[in-house]
């Protein structure tokens, strides 16, 4: 377990608001120096396919259903656009958030670029405003795109902005546009993690890279020494098998990944299940218990709290 | 009957101001959660087609028309641009309003951007200046237009802003652009309602879903559920035969709609009319009247006032 | 002749800048409620072609002769850009003014946009600095094109900010770019008169409504019935004759035109014989006369001073 | 010679600065009305080509030559980027500056744009820091371009700023981009002048203007009419005759224009011959000497000191 | 030596700041008014393939790797983005450092243009914060891109606001673009350097010039003339023998090379080579020495601290 001594607080962070900053590392990543994060942000990123359709459960296409998750199962943090939190957490007062910045829809099919929705100042007035657990903030940024250069610019802003008030800064970083044939490939990868240490963000979620051929854990590991402080965190994407979820997501911890990302993953089940799943991810990623271990939780032959 | 207690009042509405969104909320549902917009805002979004020409009224011709039906008429708020508020609201203190943000006209076709005329700070200075009762504001959204991301953004702001001063907000949006091939299928719709609840709106109008083949109230319940705390409420169209009008707009209610907006059917009839289909789709709206009713309402048989 | 009671005060004029506002509208109307602009803001907006060429008095090569006429001649005030009235007005201290705020020259093809040279707060710096009298302030629309939705904000913005400071609003509106096909139908000027009252504009120039086969007068008593509120004046022109152009005068201001807005067919007589004209013009605005009582004034054979 | 009663000040200088820019003009102008810039941001408009090569003197390749000839010629003020007044100013003390406020290599080849390097007060604050003799600021504008209307927008600012700064204000004007066929017509020649005219500066530089079958002359006396109370300068362009060039310049002169702007055809030269014409050229226009008496301080026969 | 008399100080320093500017260029220069400068920014600028391939120690794989070299090297600056240092910085206080404003990845093949990640402002406040020894700024300007007004622009304000923070302006000048032909002609390389003094840049980092036929030598020397006071540095490139890079690096300071900057050639070498590399760098641009005595160091033959 990780005590405050053990917290690099980036230098950005202002001497007055350090114990903050490291308060909110520990509660994110429960004393870990990981961080399971529940991202649901889709309702804008992906409309309402993510959320009804055939294998959803009808649980998921009420947006509350997300914050029940959120309170019921076993989170680091929950990402969401502000707005969302704004009607619902009035209710939800004792769930992590992280405030999800920037968000677009997937119906333009032209160069990416996703614009702040609410920038850190608004969310630091929203949290002394609302009393909530607000731990981070989130930032998306499509490396490649033609618009790469606003999104770089403010995603430093960002990180900036959120360690001056003591927050953990998160990007979000998928290489899109025209010039990306495969954006999944080791070196863009770790290319990515790269630009996000540069960035001095505290997490990167990318996603687990991928070439025909090469050996998926090796490249992870490469992209992960890239990052250096940055802690690397996987998207869980949109595979649905839990076992082979869980697995996988063992192998990126082995690996030296610093936790992950899901969202769909989770919210797509009923309720229950979707409570238990957040226990088997909290378990490998908090309490660094094994696939088995972790598929019992799933499958409610035991329980993961914290 | 809503009372204060059953208004839920979103978190980015600071605490003294609770009260004055609450009143709001309670002035245009009047207390009944449900929302009933006379849309007035077309003399910039169609130009003049929509109120002179064939089976148009001439009373249309005059922009006074418009408040004198909002008036004497029986509404939840009258949507329109301030500068038209400006030049007539001296004399039509008593009517409820919603200030209309941005407009766009009909004559660029490339991808559309509707821009704010006037800002939230700019209609709360015209208000404690004018004492006008200005319950409100509406932003349009074109979702999947390459501009989306500006709207996203500014819809944001427009919402944060409109709470902070205790103002309702309604977002219009339509999904449009050369990606969009059909702004109305189910699954569209459904998605729109879901950026309007994770941007935080209170309410948002989209048009009626339509698919061939498929069940438009089924389709039109699912964007509701995705639109959770948000109020969805119908674009009124341009249909004009008025039993099939309430007929429909029953339908959406008995699906979960909170209300509609409502204008060209409405402003386009003689004075008298006009009043009378407000009161119409009020008794509908307000009333919990059936059909019938509101079709007797219409034809005068009988009154519709609150 | 209109007391300042029966002065309409837009609800965005500040209750304490009311009676400058009354003021203003009076001065410029000269108490009629029409408006009698000469319009010299060609230097930008045509280049030199307007001042120097075949049928163009010499008289017109130097920008003082712009001057020379607004103090000599009979207006409501001369619009014009805030640099040249810099460069002249120490001399020329009795001229009613209405600042132009954009301008763009005629060179570039591609779709128009004009920007703002000067905005209102700088106009109000330059009043107080210069105590000259300015009344009002211009801007330009091209509603239609790709950059409509620049200048519908900025308009929208200018008026508000106009009528904070007391003075009169007046927008110019011409539809042009790729989609335009023809600028002058009558359904184009009604949308575009009707955009005018939307925006809270005091008075919008337009050109004369034109479609062959129909009625001219019909089509701008239209325009001018959805302007509601707002006053409509034409643009002159470049027609010579002047009895022609004096009997249009009169034929737009007997459909409820409030006035007219001349330069060209001004500013491009010799001295004399442009002041003779405004006058001619301002016996039909201001002192309804008839098109031979104008003429005579015109030919020297009467005079017309207010 | 003018005193300082004889010098109109523009209205958009304030009351407390008017003997500031009296001063400031008389010093430009050397008390005749006419002005010799010595121009010298070509290091960045035409990068080294300007400076190194056949027919172009070593001493020119180093930038102190540009300081050393303002130093020790005989100029109205030297024209150039804040950044290398910045770099040499504090050795050259005694040279009157103008500071070019925006420029642009000539490598980019679509639509003409240049951005300003330092506003006017950026300019202010250096001068009040530096106590150098700043007695303008300069601005061109691409008129034609496809960003005309950001270029129209600054300069008026531009000139608005300088002036309540007591500051002269000149424009460089030169119409260019895909629209413009032919920079040099008297007709676009005169409107920009016109132009300049319109936005209140008080000189403007623009290229002599020449189309097969006119006199230049005459043309040019047009342009200068067009500009009224803004004083026509002339570009000394690239042509090296010495002879021709002053012949050039008298006639100009004897047009009405107000001066010249000249930079390559004298610093190309070695420091001495430089400085001798910057003399030759300050004989005709601050002196009233004809060619053959300018020409012979340019051979060393003669000097002119002011 | 230089001493602080022998240090010009840019007429933009404040004179209250004066002695702090000294100071960070006499610390930046060791007192010779050279640079060696160890860029570290290509973690965004190149990705991972800069880190991570054949012919890289392991070692550079990790970004600590940097800030070892740069702790236990001898360099004048270690440059590099804001984020990075606040990540490591904590642990590296005693290393001087040139912040990187600006970066952008190698993805996006348009026009070339990079956005200000931090600017002055708050790299300042971030210095007041952190007390790191942060001496200057650096900002890449791609000459002849489409974006070029926006950079020439950015980096005239990044070098008055460092200036007046009494920091060393650094400018990075590559010219990139469809309308670059050849980047590294020795015209483009001169314009590119007096570019650099126009702007009033302390220093410039630009390619070592290079045309197929002419002497490299020569070609350099007329790009360092054209700077004038603005001191040129060259870009180390991408070679990778020593004594041929070193060499070459001699040829430069004999030609009157202001220094050198150098990333890949040397944090691509495992931590002592690199060190021992930084060693012979220095003792070329610090000490004088000749290229045998630098190959010496860097052989571990010999040892160069300062």
């Amino acid at each position: 377990m990780l005590t405050k001594r053990d917290v690099y607080v980036p230098l950005d962070v202002p001497y007055e608001l350090e114990e903050e900053y490291v308060e909110n590392f520990l509660s994110i990543t429960r004393s870990t120096g990981r961080v399971m994060l529940f991202a649901g942000d889709q309702k804008i990123e992906h409309l309402n396919s993510d959320f009804y359709g055939t294998n959803i459960s009808l649980d998921d296409s009420d947006p509350e259903h997300l914050f029940m998750i959120a309170k019921h199962g076993t989170i680091g943090a929950f990402a969401t656009q502000l707005g969302l939190i704004a009607r619902y957490g009035r209710d939800y007062k004792e769930i992590p958030y992280v405030v999800k910045l920037n968000s677009k829809t997937n119906l333009y099919k032209g160069e990416p670029y996703s614009e702040i929705l609410s920038d850190v100042s608004e969310v630091m007035e929203f949290k002394r405003n609302s009393r909530l657990r607000i731990l981070g903030v989130g930032y998306t940024i499509y490396l490649g795109s033609q618009h790469e250069y606003k999104m770089l610019s403010i995603a430093s802003r960002v990180i900036r902005e959120a360690h001056k008030n003591g927050l953990i800064a998160i990007v979000w970083i998928y290489p899109r546009g025209r010039y990306i044939k495969n954006e999944k490939t080791p070196e863009i990868i770790a290319g990515a993690t790269g630009v996000a240490v540069s960035l001095g963000a505290d997490f990167v979620k990318v996603n687990y890279p991928f070439a025909y051929g090469k050996d998926r854990k090796e490249a992870f590991k490469q992209a992960i020494r890239a990052a250096g402080r940055t802690g690397v965190i996987c998207a869980g994407g949109s595979a649905v098998d839990v076992w082979q979820f869980l697995k996988t997501l063992h192998d990126q911890l082995n690996a030296g990944s610093r936790g992950n990302a899901t969202g769909r993953n989770i919210h797509q089940r009923p309720f229950e299940e979707a409570v238990r799943l957040t226990e088997a991810i909290s378990a490998l990623v908090y309490g660094n218990r094994n696939v088995e271990e972790a598929y019992a939780v799933y499958e409610g032959r035991a329980r993961f709290k914290l």
